[in-house]
């Protein structure tokens, strides 16, 4: 059973993670008898779904982020803390962070998954993912920073190398990604060079699968090869990659290796749980499936736990029918409405519905007039997918300043082609010269932090 | 004179730099019978009147950006090319780059001035200055984490010291920066802290002349300091900084010396000349002013070269009324329009008439509801002012989207206080994460480099 609130002091709900799963789970604890804590690593919420997105230079970070504290400071009894929890002491109900601990009566743990590399973690450097803001902002670095050397690179191997891409991984967010930088390729930047053609850019998507978007009905999968295709991406499917080096990609078909000599490869496969998955594993005795997520109950607890919830991507909830919810945010926003409402219920002595994960469908969208979509009982593809796409993606932005300047960032840039946010911003906190030979060198990294000022 | 344009091989005009001045005298030339190579070492324009708006977290830096490709893409004549110019060899008439080398027939020099530490070099990164997009982001980082740092401290010492925010210099970009913390603090953070109240927040403006805004009539001084003590922001004047420590300023008033504890202290004074100013004086006897600026002929050239020009803020203008030209972006643009001419001109043997500098005011805003206008025949101050500086703002952002999107947040922000863009980044390619000890340790220097991923 949940400690009954006392009059000092209200049930304490620690939250842990700003993104769909704890926001959502914060939210519904608004008007409710009790303490809410909110702690992120960061101070904003990410729109994730649109950062390929800010890593293709269509929107800002800023377009698609909401300052956590924002979003909640309307909410009295919810504070929001920035820092991260290194440890958690299920037996004295407690969460640590580096210099502090907090109490909590009840604790939801929603710290989501990133890629993984399936063992080989060096490729992380050669072919980032895309999880984060800074993810993004490395990408779009990585991508135009690529068209500007092909341009100014004069031996024709070295120039086919900087204007082919590969990206790892045939889901959504590598499909995505794909359409984006085709669109870059054939629309956006048509114009903009002197010296190369950059529709001769090379996309290849690779995908393990014998089909991109598996999880959606093989028609779809069709119709979004076809439309790849015709922003002239190479999908390879039943293409393994075996190795990653610096600018190159060894990949495997059948018997057939090949190496692709390309200056931009980028990961968008396989699935790790974030940390707090192991911390609750060794604290709290929580067992994690294959990929590190969270097994929980019906009711999204950590089993032999009355008062620790793992909800979002982060756990594996298999109850509805044996696969586990899909690592979308609608059953991120679910799982975290339904735990915010199981604790208020048992507070007032209450029994609610079991959790029951209503899938509102599956979206992708392919360059600016195409998508597919599948809500079940209706399957679009086309620009009609791409309407429905669009406006459910400027729907869910947190900000309505953010809906409104999303809408018509897209709204002009499907007119005009124009992308406005395609800067190359380095990181370091001097301003960092671009120097020529960290555009033309053949052996240095240009990923590393190795850049003068 | 100039080399007479030749049947296959037209006049070349190298343009370095794509900041104001660059990028009208490549627009002017538009048209012209000329090659134009256009070198930055960015990808993007960047509009510096607006960039105190990123740093406070009002704008995202794609909004006020653009890419120099994007803007000249139509201009068939021109070229543009991401990299950094090294030395120039007048003799041979070509500009270096690191593996490069580019002949001109006229060459146009407009690479801007950064600040300077009055030979304290080691303050840039304890006070970091405004001039970069990458500056913006970090000034960001540290105004957001020292509000989330006060949050979280519970010394009322230390927690002061976070809530301190020191500006030197009370020029334009010093008052425009103290105007926006100090809105931010006493509105628009306001109701998001539990444990802080953000009004608290000290924001201190230095001043080592005798009043703000020195270039401005006395009458609007007094106004704009009125103004912005209304912010919360103190501003001392005749303050001279005599030292820069981690966290700790030196200030001395006549014969007091008071030491201001602030984890966040910026620069906004003092003007030194890019690095280009030096290679003009190796190479082509350019002779610099004392700031570093290159003085140049009524028409703008290095004296003794009649296909060498520097224009925009690197130039020493001296030829109108004996003072230099401000280095405001208006002076920029018409020394860049007057060069494209000139050039035109001469090639058919024309003549034009000679520059004069159309002073269209000073401007300068104080938080969201009050400014100060300076155009000769009329000033105004308050909130009129500042309706005419926002037109006169969004009017020269070079992009039409970006135009939209910034009237749109203006306004939204101005009616709902909210600001979307206030994110703590981290540098570096790796997802960072702000560790508790990074918002709480005393000695460590935050702004360095060292964070673990």
């Amino acid at each position: 059973m949940l400690k009954e609130t006392q009059q000092q002091a209200p049930h304490h709900v620690v939250i842990v993670g700003g993104g769909f799963g704890g926001l959502y789970a914060a939210q519904t604890l608004a008007k409710a008898p009790v303490k809410v804590t909110l702690i992120d690593k960061r101070n904003f919420h990410v729109f994730q779904p649109l950062l390929y997105q800010v890593a293709t230079g269509g929107l800002s970070a800023g377009d698609i982020s909401s300052p956590i504290r924002a979003v909640l400071n309307r909410q009295k009894n919810t504070e929001v803390l920035m820092g991260e929890v290194t440890s958690i002491d299920t037996k004295e109900q407690k969460v640590m962070l580096r210099h502090r601990e907090i109490n909590y009566d009840s604790l939801i743990v929603a710290t989501g998954v990133s890629h993984q590399y399936f063992g080989n973690d060096d490729w992380a450097q050669k072919a980032p993912g895309l999880k984060t803001v800074e993810d993004a902002l490395e990408i779009r670095r990585r991508i135009f920073i690529a068209f500007e050397s092909a341009e100014k690179e004069t031996d024709p191997e070295k120039r086919k190398a900087w204007l082919t891409f590969v990206l790892v991984g045939g889901g959504p967010a590598g499909v995505e990604l794909a359409g984006a930088l085709g669109e870059l390729a054939h629309g956006t930047l048509k114009e903009d060079f002197r010296n190369i053609d950059t529709s001769e850019a090379r996309i290849i998507l690779l995908q393990s699968p014998d089909r991109i978007l598996p999880t959606y009905p093989p028609k779809l999968s069709a119709k979004a090869q076809a439309d790849l295709e015709k922003l002239g991406v190479t999908v390879q499917t039943g293409a393994r990659v075996t190795n990653i080096d610096n600018n190159v990609a060894t990949v495997r078909r059948g018997d057939v290796v090949e190496e692709i000599q390309a200056r931009t490869i980028l990961w968008a496969a396989g699935m790790k749980a974030s940390g707090m998955a192991k911390v609750l594993a060794e604290s709290g005795g929580a067992e994690l499936d294959r990929g590190g997520r969270v097994m929980v109950t019906p009711e999204f607890k950590v089993p032999g736990h009355e008062n620790v919830f793992v909800i979002g991507d982060l756990a594996n909830y298999s109850h509805q029918d044996g696969k586990p919810l899909p690592g979308v945010a609608p059953a991120a926003m679910q799982s975290g409405q339904y735990v915010g409402r199981l604790i208020k219920a048992k507070l007032k002595g209450e029994t609610i519905r079991p959790f029951h994960y209503l899938d509102w469908g599956s979206l992708a969208v392919i360059g600016k007039h195409a998508a597919v979509v599948d809500f079940g009982f209706i399957r679009l593809s086309g620009f009609l997918a791409w309407i429905v796409w669009m406006f459910i993606h400027v729907f869910y932005l947190i900000e309505f300043d953010n809906q409104l300047i999303v809408m018509i960032q897209w709204a002009w840039s499907y007119f005009t082609r124009s992308k406005g946010a395609r800067l190359i911003t380095t990181p370091g906190e001097q301003p960092v010269i671009m120097l020529d030979d960290d555009l033309n060198c053949d052996t240095c990294n240009y990923g590393q932090q190795t850049h003068r000022a």
